[in-house]
């Protein structure tokens, strides 16, 4: 029976945990280990993709593979809509939108996303209830240059995430993750204390080359983000 | 030529984003995409795998392959270690350890790592400085029925992070992040103001199905945790 990608991967793993490849070492190339397994080469190669996701070998195109020194692990977070978020914890989500406007893009803003100077952008407010509860407050600005839809668009029922989902279903986003203090704003949206710690997370998107929007998250008190990995 | 798994991946994601294919409905199967783009059933497995990584479809074994409703956006996070987190900003890295001690694990410690009544565990409290600086306190419980040689290893110059990826370099884990307030106890390892938001990550890791460790790092203020995707 031919090994499995399974089986391969088992063994190298294996290989590499009992030290007899050493961390930093050279590993044989995919040719070489797919006559050593008796498998095709797509096999060894999907094996090899697996550990370099795991973080525990290094690929360069033509330095070959190599055991990593330290391994980085990598954890993956689900970032899903925020009804979902709620509806799967069984609750009931509701939606609504705080404010509104169209304002010159803030100095930050402007940073942040590369506008040209004297950009407009949309400004929103929202609030994410998850049972009656305060679960998410939402702080958008969407770039109106890329999405001058975003004017006419109605955000009193459905929020802007979803939104946006429906009309730039793709793009690349930079996410961070921070602890911020409720400010009096905050702690009334989230009904808090002043002060209290919040989970934070700022997302900023793009498609093809163009910002699109940028968003700050800031959860309930006691919220986690969690993921197994 | 025949199409590159690239050439499927793009032709199908533009099937989606055009609406051609909708949300929620069943695509064909491998073997008529591969036929449909001429190319090997492997080429489009390649494509298909990508495509649900990025969270724009749902491959199920028997019910086939949807378009997802919503698509799940999967934000990707290093996990270095800390000693690398900072030597990559350009610092210079510093250990210290603050307190070691063996303990019979605490009923939180038990439930959380499913240890069982009485398990000693080895409680360290470390820090790490970056150019002096604090940078980011841990406070690390290991199993020692799993670890006993913890028992004898010396903590005093090398952080149990860096002994535990020696030790046992891979494992599954569960991480969650969540926002913390400084009491008294972190504002003094962290220099700075009782009252301070703190980014908080806590980490619980398995070999081979045994609880390992529990660990739970808290950041500077201001500390931000960043990635691309």
């Amino acid at each position: 029976m031919n090994a499995t990608y399974k089986d391969v991967k088992s063994d190298i793993l294996s290989k590499i945990t009992s030290g007899h490849w050493q961390p930093g070492s050279l590993i044989p190339n995919e040719i070489e280990l797919a006559e050593t397994y008796g498998c095709a080469r797509a096999t060894v190669n999907r094996a090899m993709r697996e550990l370099a996701d795991d973080g525990l070998i290094e690929r360069r195109r033509k330095a070959g593979t190599r055991v990593r020194a330290s391994p980085i692990r990598q954890a993956r977070f689900d970032i899903p809509l925020v009804r979902r978020e709620i509806e799967d914890k069984g609750a009931e989500y509701r939606y609504s939108l705080a404010s509104r406007s169209i304002e010159t893009a803030p100095d930050w803003l402007r940073t942040r996303l590369q506008l040209g100077q004297g950009a407009d952008a949309l400004h929103l407010v929202c609030m994410h209830y998850a049972d009656g509860d305060p679960f998410q407050h939402e702080d958008r600005w969407i770039n109106l240059e890329v999405l001058p839809q975003a004017r006419d668009a109605d955000f009193s029922q459905v929020g802007p995430n979803e939104w946006l989902v429906s009309t730039i279903p793709f793009s690349t986003a930079e996410i961070s993750f921070s602890a911020t203090l409720a400010d009096r704003a905050l702690a009334e949206y989230l009904a808090c204390d002043t002060g209290a710690p919040l989970f934070t997370v700022e997302r900023a998107t793009w498609f093809e080359g163009d910002a699109n929007t940028f968003v700050r998250l800031t959860y309930r008190p006691g919220h986690r983000m969690t993921t197994r990995y």
